[in-house]
């Protein structure tokens, strides 16, 4: 069994007992395949029986100390890449379970990238194979202290030197300093600097440069370079390990071709020409980051679901009779109402980012076909689901944090780490807001078209059932009926189609579309949610008519594909009210089916995040331990804080015994 | 004017100017009388210029250092105190100025009132005394390892031995370890212990005790009692001031005249008995508590508000025109739906604790006359608001991070260790989900009790328009409408009392009332929050009935009432919808006529949360600065990390130099 670290005891084996699935074809269905479950599970346990990747300790570093931990898991972690010659998929997997911020995060998932997707051939040749031995180490330098979702208000600039054949990077003011890039304060060597192009006196925009940050030699910032941390962040350990840095130019000089030129280059003579590689290539990246960022999403709220469902086996309050035991909080129906709705999503989360990794491939396809019909919807998507589930997660390990009660407020809980680790995700790769409006603008559109006879494409193909979906009544007439996803789809479409015609009509009727969109943009947001949740319910739809193997896996995944839609639709009831979609009596159905699923899921909660297949040490929780001894390792753990160190505290000499032995020296004012 | 700190550009000066009314006369209001402004800021300025208090670098500490901090600033507090003879008013705000959790906060808020409140005269006479001039230092030791919001299930146990007359203290089990209390773990050398009286052989139940746990010379544990602290919490900086602890005791023995004896008392030969006070007394204390819980949260949410608002008018992003300026963030219309309603939930919080303050007078005369009869109610409402008003606000607290954001996630905006600090009032004295469904508890009581006649007082009153309520519509047939207090009171008194009624109902159905209770409870939790929400609009409305002066004060705060009501009934359509107090047309007005109101909010923004009159030194934010000189600031205080006292990093040479100089020794394997 993968996610046992030794032991003996196990408390929780009663609850596995009760368990009405197989456990490890469960596994499989989340993990994806049988291989992955075989390669997540090494990897993971290559990491656990490391003590290099220790991390119970972590939230006790320095920041100093702990930025050496950092560098020394890296090195140690390429050490055991090249030593075991893992395969691409090992190493990643590998770097996931070491489960530490660090700079090698952006120079494998940005610096690369951006110079495989935006450099040419040539530059490719020369960058990609230093940056793959580490010969150089890469960070992603685009936001500035004052600019941050606006790219296009970035300040540096990069203005080409006719005389020496270089461009001239400068930061300008104050507020253009570099300013979050990770990896940039403390490690890197290089970086993707993202800079307005200036030549023969014209601002063409933001570009990509390369640019040398530090010697080679001895690691110190090249002349004009300033470098610099930028402080520290929420929570302790988290991701205090990275070096997020701040970066001033004063007209640093580099030679021309290192300017990014696959989609446009600037010749010897200083002349700006766009190459003939299209610009939506650009759009493929964003895809990929974004479909990570989800599965991610998906990653981070498993964890904090499983510690808080395990927990929650564990820990016993109120309910005794006559002094008998207490009772196991996860029998508690409002335990159940709030924590199980996050068991569901964490499994929708995964299967809708699964399939988003379909998605890249296929946009991918039509890219090199020089079909570009797709884009914008699967941009959209992306972009959607990106908001969407980065947001909730954040909120739901917060939850899962005060499900656990009082002793979820400990760093040796987990949960308080994983939380301020996680937010960024919110703000990082499109605020969400601004991402969803971007996902409203494209429903707005859509909408607009529908008229015309535009056939809507991909996610928004249900929009072109506009004439059913605008007036149809559910037809819901008991809380069984509620299990049909027929019956869910429909309410769901049609909630989210008649928000956004509500939408596009109260605009129609502003002075201007622009104004109208502003004025709107609250209730565009939550238009923008409905269209994404829909998409999160339909493709856990379609995931269950998959072939799903294994005893009674697929009537789990249907409960939890049930529990996600009603829970969806009592949180949001005044949507499906307000347009006409349900009744309050069908509203009332979905919330009494509700409590049924909880009860159906009760039993079989422990085995559902045992599924998740996560050791103890990448938990790193000791109210999620696998065997759920939880109060022997709170009370050892404890001892561990540097505090413990002496009985006395330090300080007692100084500020406590003057002041119970009436010593303080107070001056008379 | 109080929030200047000193500096002469003031970037928010045009903000300031826009506002439509009296900041001064504001002040008068949010504080209560032109007193409570002049010793408020009083304090915070003493507090803000001294170099002791000083803690801008608090997240950059070790816990042994941030804890040395504290006993040294908790010294030096009471130091200044002695010598300024600050009345206890003022000697509070002092401490709450110097905002670092720390011993003193149980030694003055749970041991003292906890002999003052259980103890006989005697034993305050005895043991006051030495409190006040802090000979001993006290906590307050309930909670155990295994054991939190259900103080009935206790472990430790306090057995009478007549030979000695004495009480014999001893920690069962390892569960029944004292976990959590605040103080303990290294400061305090007494507490008030909870433990199971045992006398005779009969288990009497939880009784408190007074327990030396440090010797006075020295500050060793003494004999059979283990101490330490219970480890890191969550964040940097915030609560890990606190020396929150851990106590085993092995049998250690007490006079008998350690039990706290008002209520009940054990005879020299062990016999168990009750004195003639009246239990009830003991609410009191539980009213008191959470009033002052109820002030904390409009003080926490009103200072990440005032942040988050400040920071929104300096940061610019998107929305230029041809390359001009970007648009202040706070002229957006999703930041304003976000921001607004967390302003006006400040005011809202702000007056309901006032009235709280009321109603805990009045509890003591009612107790005073022996009359009981209100003291359900008054229990119900503490609870309930205690429980609503600290969620809300530990959620508004982030969502003012996220509206920062990229910047609001270093720590040197503040949010994140008010976000760390604030969460455990989620939990502490009554977890939010137990204490709502005491509330359910109650109006389910009512609400049987409405059938015979027996009229609901105080803020259950409403239910008895029972006839009424259950079937009333709104008449409201423009946006405008809805600015009728009366119009706004009436659905939300409706949608409490059918949410009420329809949980009654449904419970009824139910093979039992305890199994109905707790199937429905997920939704008793809602009919609770809706009750309490309808408690804090209509003292809202009430304070807008008293007088208020000042050019425009009452306008502004008429407006803030408004958005926090409307926001409510958006946010929980689903329930006015369902319940049938309005309809999708009225719901859609109400959202038009919030739209409006933001507009209104909008010049007076920054001058609303200036009224607050926060020292910089309290808001402890660069994104809140009062003059709004925020990226300098950011620039400066990122040099401060201990990561950039060095150019290169530690850990250059043995973790990155050998990487990128390819000199990483491989073993082949």
């Amino acid at each position: 069994m993968a996610a046992v670290d030794g032991g003996e005891v196990d408390h929780l084996a009663g609850e596995r007992a009760t368990a009405h699935f197989d456990v490890d074809a469960m596994k499989v269905a989340w993990a994806g395949s049988r291989h992955a479950v075989e390669v997540n599970d090494r990897m993971a346990r290559l990491v656990a029986s490391d003590p290099v990747f220790r991390k119970d300790t972590r939230t006790m570093l320095s920041r100093k100390e702990l930025f050496k931990d950092t560098l020394k898991k890296a090195a140690h972690a390429w050490k055991r890449i090249v030593e075991l010659r893992l395969t691409e998929e090992e190493a990643n997997l590998l770097r996931l379970y070491v489960d530490q911020p660090g700079y090698v995060d952006l120079h494998w998932g940005m610096f690369v990238p951006a110079i495989k997707g935006q450099g040419t051939e040539e530059q490719q040749k020369k960058w990609v194979p230093m940056a793959y031995k580490f010969q150089i180490i890469g960070c992603y330098a685009q936001t500035e202290l004052g600019h941050g979702s606006n790219v296009q208000g970035l300040e540096t600039t990069a203005t080409f030197d006719p005389n020496t054949d270089e461009f001239v990077v400068h930061s300008p003011t104050l507020t253009s300093s570099k300013w979050w890039p990770g990896g940039l304060g403390k490690a890197s060597t290089h970086a993707v600097v993202y800079a307005r192009l200036i030549t023969q006196g014209k601002d063409y925009g933001i570009h990509g440069f390369i640019v040398q940050l530090r010697s080679l030699d001895d690691h110190s910032p090249l002349p004009g370079i300033t470098l610099g941390d930028i402080g520290g962040k929420f929570g302790s350990g988290a991701y205090n390990s990275m070096d997020n840095g701040v970066l001033r130019f004063d007209h640093v000089r580099i030679p021309r071709d290192q300017m990014l030129m696959r989609l446009s280059q600037v010749t010897r003579e200083g002349k700006y020409v766009h190459s003939d590689v299209p610009k939506q290539l650009l759009y493929g990246t964003m895809v990929y980051v974004r479909q990570t960022i989800v599965a991610d999403a998906s990653k981070a709220l498993s964890r904090a679901v499983c510690i808080a469902v395990r927990y929650s086996a564990i820990r016993k309050q109120f309910g005794s009779q006559a002094g008998g035991p207490e009772t196991q909080v996860l029998n508690y129906k409002t335990q159940q109402s709030r924590l199980f709705p996050l068991l569901a999503s964490a499994y929708a989360y995964r299967f809708v980012g699964e399939w988003l990794k379909w998605l890249y491939t296929d946009v991918m396809q039509k890219l090199e076909a020089k079909d570009y019909s797709t884009l914008p919807e699967a941009h959209a998507c992306t972009a959607g689901l990106k908001s969407v589930t980065t947001s909730a997660t954040a909120d739901a390990i917060e939850e899962c944090r005060k499900l656990c009660g009082g002793h979820g407020y400990l760093n040796s809980s987990g949960l308080p780490e994983l939380f301020a680790v996680y937010v960024p995700a919110c703000t990082y790769e499109g605020d969400n807001v601004v991402l969803l409006l971007q996902v409203a603008r494209f429903l707005m559109k859509t909408v607009s078209q529908l008229a015309s006879g535009k056939q809507p494409v991909g996610t928004t193909a249900y929009m072109g059932n506009i004439q059913y979906l605008m007036q149809c009544k559910s037809a819901v007439n008991t809380a069984g009926d509620w299990l049909n996803p027929a019956a869910i789809k429909e309410v769901f479409e049609a909630r989210a189609l008649r928000m956004a015609v509500n939408c596009a009509q109260n605009i129609s009727k502003a002075p201007s579309q622009e104004e109208g969109f502003s004025e709107l943009s609250p209730d565009l947001l939550e238009s923008a949610v409905a269209h994404v949740q829909l998409i999160i319910v339909t493709k856990f739809f379609e995931k269950l008519q998959q072939d799903i193997i294994g005893h009674g896996v697929k009537e789990q995944l249907q409960n939890l594909c049930n529990i996600y839609a009603l829970f969806l639709l009592h949180k949001h009831l005044g949507d499906f009210l307000s347009t006409g979609c349900i009744t309050p009596k069908q509203g009332a159905l979905a919330n009494e089916q509700l409590g049924r699923l909880y009860a159906q899921v009760r039993p079989n909660a422990v085995a559902l995040v045992d599924a998740f297949d996560y050791t103890d040490h990448y938990l790193s929780s000791v109210l999620g331990r696998y065997d759920g001894d939880v109060y022997p390792a709170l009370y050892a753990e404890a001892w561990k804080d540097p505090l413990n160190e002496t009985v006395i505290p330090d300080g007692y000499q100084e500020h406590l015994r003057p002041l119970l032995k009436q010593q303080l020296k107070f001056s008379r004012l």
